[in-house]
């Protein structure tokens, strides 16, 4: 890095081409009709994406090549972008083509896959969210897991912050948003008391949802999950299409701190690692310490859906 | 624009580099050592800032060729960057130099100049935030306002949100951060109702902040502005600084919407204009609908402060 200016009196220079050193994972991604390494895939810093987290997205896995629950994904993907009033230039099909791309070009067979709305710039930098030019991206990366395969073995360790979830009076929940700091707060507040990951509160002082992953209980093979607060996850969804099917019961609605940390089995949710059990939470073991029997089904049969054609569809066309 | 794809069977082809025909404000930006036209000021799309919006900026101006409180706007900025347990490659010396730089390559005299630090990224695309790269990043562009030429002389029309403004226990306002989209649905309900730009409440019902800026009334020539769950900005302190001055009471606490509606005037502050007169809320009309004294008194003493020494520092060295 050279240093930031040469000397008080004589200008620095403008250079031609901006040089990043910094290394990224190895992926494709598509921008403006193009298919690009993830080294050349930037964003103008004006953007309103980055500006003003004024962007929506959603992620989407590949398995054994397989996208999984790709129409799900982009159901809501075209529902958050219309609520933010954005327009998108690609079309469903043409959305799935370039998804499509990006994975086979990447060489990825297990892949973590993102589209991206973003308001986008104007040539003006206008303070008008009307005149800005709405950009589409979308880019496939490794897939990647919340939980590492130790951690999926013997069960994470979660912290609950004392930070409370943006509420949806502010932000809507629903429309997968990038606002994170509340999470972030979250896991370094985790990180310090030496947990893995966190779980944030709601304005009730109920469980909300923790950095990119909801939650469950089991008790007394009833399984619960936080009604509103939180993002409506895809494997969330999926965990109730698993319940139909194992015929077990599960709803939606308030968890307390005590009814969290008393449950029989705790397991988090999340595109980036699916279904994945907890076994402490604070101070506290939940059931025996180790990953539980309902856990473990609903584990099962969620990796086995992956090669199921209902459930999942093939990358290469 | 390129189809995004060629054929079904065939693959796409990858693009040596990203080829960017949008359209960029004239300004220089200041990135990895290097000044930069904004054309080539761009981050990665991996980066922490962008994907979750995990970032803290602040923003100071330029008027006659002279800094208007950068120690100040300083001093905001390195304390969030702290809280928000980021490091700065860069101390407070090095980055006036920047901001220096920047404002004197693009040549304007009258400049919206960023100081910008964000998470950054990591190698392995990690979802551990202690392992990105943080990152410092400036820009100069020309100097712009929430309130046009004419707004400045008739008063802006704002209107009232039902929107609540992220809270405190979610996001700390102090920590300058990109969490816009309440701020930006609240710009699109005012649009819808036909005014110009838009306030949003806090939890309790009472009146926050709007899309960059402060608001503040005046009854009896006594000011008042929300005291809590809004941005500490520096252009509102600075209200306080001249009330100090022309010796008129301020205080902070709480304003309800009829409070607002029924002030004697109303103004809203921001580095992006100053301050600035509302002469319509919703459909009521303030005061006698023309900007008030008091207003403009202040105005024009913070016009004239920034050519005060005490005040502003030039920018060329």
């Amino acid at each position: 890095m050279t240093h930031p200016t040469n000397a008080a009196t004589s200008l620095a220079e403008i250079a031609e081409r901006y040089q990043d050193h910094r290394r990224y994972p190895h992926g494709i991604a598509f921008m403006d009709g193009q298919y690009l390494s993830m080294a050349e895939a930037k964003i103008s810093v004006l953007d309103w994406g980055f500006l003003h987290s004024d962007v929506t997205y959603d992620t989407v896995h590949v398995w054994n090549d397989r996208f999984f629950r790709l129409d799900r994904h982009l159901d809501r993907f075209f529902q958050g972008v219309q609520r933010l009033r954005m327009n998108l230039p690609y079309n469903r099909q043409e959305i799935t083509e370039i998804l499509t791309n990006c994975v086979r070009l990447s060489g990825h067979k297990a892949a973590y896959v993102d589209m991206i709305c973003t308001r986008g710039s104007s040539p003006t930098f206008s303070r008008d969210p009307r005149e800005a030019e709405n950009r589409f991206i979308a880019f496939a990366l490794p897939f990647g897991s919340v939980a590492n395969k130790h951690q999926l073995e013997r069960g994470l360790h979660v912290a609950i912050s004392e930070k409370v979830r943006i509420p949806p009076n502010s932000v809507d929940p629903s429309i997968k948003n990038c606002h994170w700091l509340d999470l972030v707060t979250g896991l370094f507040d985790a990180y310090d008391y030496g947990a893995e990951t966190a779980l944030l509160l709601d304005t009730m002082g109920n469980i909300s949802e923790g950095p990119g992953f909801n939650v469950f209980t089991v008790k007394q093979r009833h399984l619960k999950t936080p009604a509103s607060t939180v993002l409506p996850g895809i494997t969330r969804q999926t965990v109730f299409d698993l319940c139909d099917e194992l015929r077990l019961s599960a709803t939606a609605g308030d968890i307390g701190r005590d009814e969290l940390k008393s449950a029989d089995e705790v397991f988090i949710t999340s595109t980036a690692g699916g279904i994945m059990p907890v076994t402490r939470i604070d101070s506290s073991i939940i059931g025996d310490g180790r990953v539980g029997v309902v856990t473990r089904r609903l584990m099962d049969l969620y990796w086995k859906k992956h090669d199921d054609p209902e459930w999942s569809t093939p990358v290469s066309v």
